[in-house]
This record gives C-alpha cells, structure tokens and sequence, in this order.
C-alpha cells in the first residue's frame, strides 16, 4: 500500500470511531439507530472529510470544530448515498462491498435513514461545539444546505435521472457534475476557512472547482476499468445504461488528459502556502491516481 | 363559514403567495422545481406557521421574520408529507384532494421533493433576513433538526410504521405521538419565544404538549369520522390498518374527553396574556372543534 493510501486508510478509521458517536445515544427506535449505525459503519475513503480536516489544519482551525464540520458533510454525503441507491433512483444492492441499507433494512427504513442523516448534519453545525462564534455557525449551515440542496446537490441528482433518458450537452454534463459533487467539494475546500473566519475564499473555491471535477471523470474511469471487488459496488453501471459522462462525451483518453491538467491546475493554487500544503498536495494527487 | 376557519382560510392564503416565492428561483432542473411548487402548492390549512406567528405577535416579533420561520416548519412539514405517502411508507395517492407528489410525478422526484425541501428549512433559517443575531438563528436551527430528525419526527415515523405490526403500551403510543407530530407543534410554539430572545420556554413547551396531543387525537377522530372530500384524502386508514392510536386504546368517548382537557389546559396556560392571546386562544379550541 502507498504511504497516501495507508494515510487516508488510517483517517477513515480514526473518523469513524468519533463519528458514530455522534449519532443520537438516546435510541427511542432501535431499528432507526441500528440502521443509522449499520449505514456510517460500512465505511467509504472519508475523502470530503479529509479535505475539510487537512485544508483546516493550513489555517490554524482546531482539529475538533473541523471534525464536527467534517461529520455534517459527510452525514449529507451518506444521506445522499442511502436514497440513491433506493429502488425508485439507481437501485443499488451493494456498496463498499456491503448491502446497501434499503437491501439490509427495508426501503423506508433507508427513507428515513437519510432524512434524520440531514437533519443530524444541521444539527451538528448549529451547536456552540462546532465554533463559539454563531456567525460561523450560520455561515457553514448556510453553505452546506445551498450545496446539498435543490440548487446544489439534489438539483445534480435529478439532472441526473434525466440524463438517461436524453443527450446532454458539454455544458449540461458540467452542470450536472457541479451540482451533484462539486457542490460538497467546495464546502469541503472552504469550511476550514469559515471555521477560521477568513473572508476570502476564491482561491479554495478554483481549487474545489477543478478537484471536484477530476474527482468524477476519475469516478466515471473507475465505472468503466475499475476492479468490482476492489471499488466494492457493481461498475460499467453507468455506461452500460448509456448515462452521459465527459467519458462518453470526450472519449477515455482525452478525458483521462482533462483530469491531470485539472490536478495541475489545483496544485498550482496551493504554491502559495509552500510546505504547510504538503498533505492536500498528496490528497489532490491521490484523487486521480487511485484506483478505489 | 366560521369566523375562525375563515380567519384561517385567509391566512393560508396569504401566506401560501410568499410561501412559493421562497423556493429557489434559478431553476436548475425545471422538473425538481415544479415538483416543488407543486408539493407546496396543494395547500393545508398551515396550522403550524399560523401558530407560530400569533404566539409571535403576543411577543412583538417582527412579521417578516415570524413568517421565516414559519416557512422553514412548513417545509419541513411538507417533506415529511411527500416522503410518508411514497409506496415503501404509507402509499397514499391523494392528499388535500390532489394526487400526491409521487402520483403526479414519480417516486425518485418525490424523494428529491422532500430531500430539498429539508435543506431549504435551514437555509432559510440560517440567512441574517430570519433574525439579526446569528445566536437566535443557530437557537433556532438546533430546535427545528432535532424536532425534525431521529429523537424528533423521523424517530416517530418510525414508530409509526412499526406500529401496524405489534401492539403498543399507553406510554408507547404518547412517545410515538409526541415524536411524529408533538416536536414539531413545540417548535411552533416556542419558535416566537426565541425570535423575541425570551430565555423562559417552559409555559409554552407545556402549551405545544396539550395542544400536539389534541391536535393527534382529533386526527385519529377525522380518520374514523371524517369526511373524506372535505378532508381531500382517504379516511378510516389508520383504522382499517388495526393502527394503534389513543383512540383505539381508550376508546371514542374517553379519547374525546381527554382532548378537550388538553384544550382546558392549553388554553389556562395562556391566561397570563389576557386579551393579547385571544386569537391563539380561538385557534387553540378550532384543534378540536374541526372537521377538517
């Protein structure tokens, strides 16, 4: 294993110990927290975490208050994941190598799974744990509810239900993956600055622009080439339902060159903050040499 | 028409005009935004904004603020109502005497419908338009996700569902009354209270217990009794289900009985207020003087 990959494994382990304890511990429907507990504990690389934490620790943020940011996107990310793979969306039986909730539960159960996750993730940021200045407070609950709503995330989501059934164009693809990821992404690039009262952000929101979007052409690959076992979820989903992708738009090849000019380009943005970067450099590089 | 339900008509329809204006008016997907509209258009009788907004008045809160809030219940609400009727929950086709969001679409759209209607609660919630000071905005946002999520309405639905296969104790049945519908009415009971930046919640989170608590068994009652095209949905469900409530536990009479000692209750509670609470004190009696 690379030292990045035994880096991000170690955080992911060290993330969800904390993280599942914050699910509720007052457990009024047992079934509820089991199925909660069941749809954090299968795991995923915590990359939006990562970002949040290692991007925070630039800028001096106490590494509590960007965990607690860390675990309300990462809530949502999961939210979104849980009613993804429902039936009536992309009907999932298996992800991270483990039944999806709805196959291991019941599909209200993962309804509601998700719902009580978005509710969680704001009421997480809302309390005076996550920063002692509420303005901060306010400020990431009003980033992270316009990136994962109807004009962030789940506008993505139902752009890309539609995206089956017609031919999109470049610019409706790009739209399509900004909402659906590089929404998150962007919250994850400036949730550390929020969290240490910087006002401009524009440099972070490039860099989440350009990872954000080599993260999905990346993620489109990894459905045509990637190793079943190795991602833990059925691949060629996508392609075989002839779903568009800048794959499928600009051919593997020229596609997989986009992606690398879109990791120079972060990189570039990190120049200024010379050895402190270091780990998000590694992370950024990460993102499309991995093959999970 | 009654004075009262008049009162109320009016009401709905005025803040049903800006209700629909909150939603985002870049529409990203034109399809997630009709769906919206749509869910929010059939209507209701608004009983948690109206609530919230007359137990504001009673404390000064500027109106435009109330009506915030009032919207970010309301849409929470309304979620919870577009994700309950979908096939794997309750499967119900008609609501307020509309096809509901996922018979007049389908059921992905609806599950979208809910998920960005929960996001949109926070952010309006957290926008310095609901209050000047980020502290009542953060109180705020605290108060409605736990309301709403797995100790709140969700945990409740839970309940709910589990509820058609076993046979509950008394004390069951008021915890899953209290989750499902209660938190929510609390919500709109103290919301105005926090607005006003009042620290002393206690009279009225005893109001917003007798009044959910009334307000449940009246719905049960409708369920039984009701009408069905002035109720615009299908009745005796919970019934024909073997559904336990408190009025199969107690029996019609009884159950009737208690819920207007809750009133009686209720409504001492407002004493202190003399002629300012006279319109929440009408309110309160139409909880169970309804037929609708």
């Amino acid at each position: 294993m690379l030292k990045i990959e035994r880096f991000i494994t170690e955080f992911a382990k060290e993330f969800d110990e904390s993280f599942i304890n914050l699910l509720p511990s007052n457990k009024y429907s047992l079934k509820l927290y089991k199925a909660m507990k069941y749809s954090i504990s299968v795991g995923g690389k915590r990359l939006r975490p990562l970002f949040l934490m290692e991007i925070s620790k630039i800028f001096g943020v106490n590494k509590k208050m960007a965990f607690r940011a860390a675990a309300a996107i990462e809530l949502i990310h999961c939210y979104s994941l849980v009613h993804d793979d429902l039936p009536a969306m992309d009907d999932d039986d298996m992800r991270r190598g483990h039944k999806t909730c709805h196959k291991q539960f019941d599909d209200a159960t993962a309804i509601l799974v998700g719902d009580a996750f978005q509710s969680l993730a704001f009421e997480i940021l809302s309390d005076k744990k996550t920063h002692p200045n509420p303005e901060v407070r306010c400020i990431l609950i009003n980033e992270l509810s316009r990136a994962s709503g109807a004009m962030g995330m789940v506008g993505g989501q139902m752009l890309d239900l539609d995206a089956e059934k017609k031919k999109l164009s470049l610019e409706e693809i790009l739209l399509l993956q900004k909402l659906k990821t590089g929404e998150l992404f962007r919250f994850s690039c400036i949730a550390g600055l929020i969290l240490s009262e910087k006002k401009e952000f524009k440099k972070f929101i490039n860099f989440a622009k350009n990872l954000g979007l080599a993260f999905q052409i990346k993620d489109d690959l990894l459905d045509i080439e990637g190793d079943e076992k190795k991602m833990g979820k059925k691949t060629k989903k996508d392609y075989s339902r002839g779903k568009e992708t800048l794959i499928s738009f600009f051919g593997k090849d020229k596609a997989k060159k986009k992606s690398e000019e879109l990791i120079q380009n972060s990189k570039k943005l990190l120049e200024p903050f010379g050895p402190r970067a270091k780990r998000v450099i590694d992370l950024t590089n990460f993102v499309i040499s991995r093959n999970w």
